[in-house]
């Protein structure tokens, strides 16, 4: 048999690339394939970076953030705000903030969302270390940056409720017609919530 | 900056995973997150995994398939029909058709279709081997299992072609409605082959 099941090299390969996010049995298959053809150009330097990230990436002691060091470069970069915190879900949201290149505070990242369907709970968050930092340092504001969802809003909520001891302004992104978009495809929410949040010209 | 443009092992990870098949710039950023999110359950194994097919699975020089032997398992089977021989397009091809587990001769890759947009030439498959083998050895029957794409069958005539100096049958896949497919969602092409070659009950 061509795929074994004896776990050869190739279906553990294949094994664990279905595993990941986005990707199925066909495409975990692809990719294995895709990868042995191209062995010296892409496997081969793949092996090597993703080597050197198990190596040498940790997760940031202060702010959760992914990095070779630790503090990571942004709760490091003395050039920052240190007196803005923007609290976002995962990893993916500080980047997509950082290209931005709008927002010059620091992070803290919750690690997730709460959510029931995957059974994340309060708890499993990154919640006490916020607190913690809140505690020590006196933030001038705090962003919660939190997707417009039932699970990222009711974080939010949940977040918000444990800040409610400390005096530090807690905000959250304006919800509204996303730029470039067209008003007939938006749902009525977003409609409603645009209207509601109307600013003056 | 989080994402940095000095390289750093993480953003290579993402680099040479928005490489593969089926991942673009989004997905691979889900991708790496994921693999650091789990570094020993999946991060680790994987590369292992990686290091070991790049290691030790090569090509079989008879017949293309991918294996940790060679000649691979399939062309070293003593009880495989070794008279018949089947030539499809890829290695997925050849784990597609022993999935079914419904064929017990040979294959021969040709390693892709010719392909006017792509720019494969049919100098760039395994023609020549093709014609070698069938040199050496005489097959009871060459089964053409390419796609029936005009790809596919632009290559199934070439091979044909190649082979017409032999003796050797050659055959291809039957053309129908699939197991299980609707007529009301087959395409025109499809249900007017399905009605030429009926079948009498």
């Amino acid at each position: 048999m061509a795929l074994r099941k004896d776990h050869g090299p190739l279906e553990q390969v294949i094994k664990y690339l279905s595993t990941l996010p986005g990707l199925g049995p066909r495409s975990a298959r692809r990719v294995a394939l895709y990868l042995l053809e191209h062995k010296m150009d892409v496997l081969r330097p793949l092996i090597t970076a993703m080597d050197d990230a198990a190596e040498h990436v940790t997760s940031c002691h202060i702010c959760g953030n992914l990095d070779t060091l630790n503090p990571c470069r942004i709760c490091a970069d003395t050039t920052r705000d240190h007196n803005l915190l923007c609290v976002v879900a995962s990893v993916a949201d500080v980047w997509a903030i950082e290209r931005t290149g709008s927002y010059k505070g620091l992070y803290h990242i919750l690690g997730g969302v709460v959510s029931a369907l995957d059974g994340i709970t309060p708890e499993q968050l990154r919640i006490p270390q916020l607190i913690e930092r809140v505690t020590r340092h006196d933030f001038r504001e705090i962003i919660l940056a939190l997707s417009a969802t039932v699970d990222g809003q009711t974080t939010a909520h949940i977040v918000q409720d444990k800040l409610s001891p400390f005096s530090v302004p807690i905000t959250r992104l304006a919800h509204g017609v996303p730029v470039g978009g067209e008003l007939d495809y938006l749902d009525d929410g977003t409609i409603v919530t645009a209207l509601r949040s109307r600013a003056r010209l």
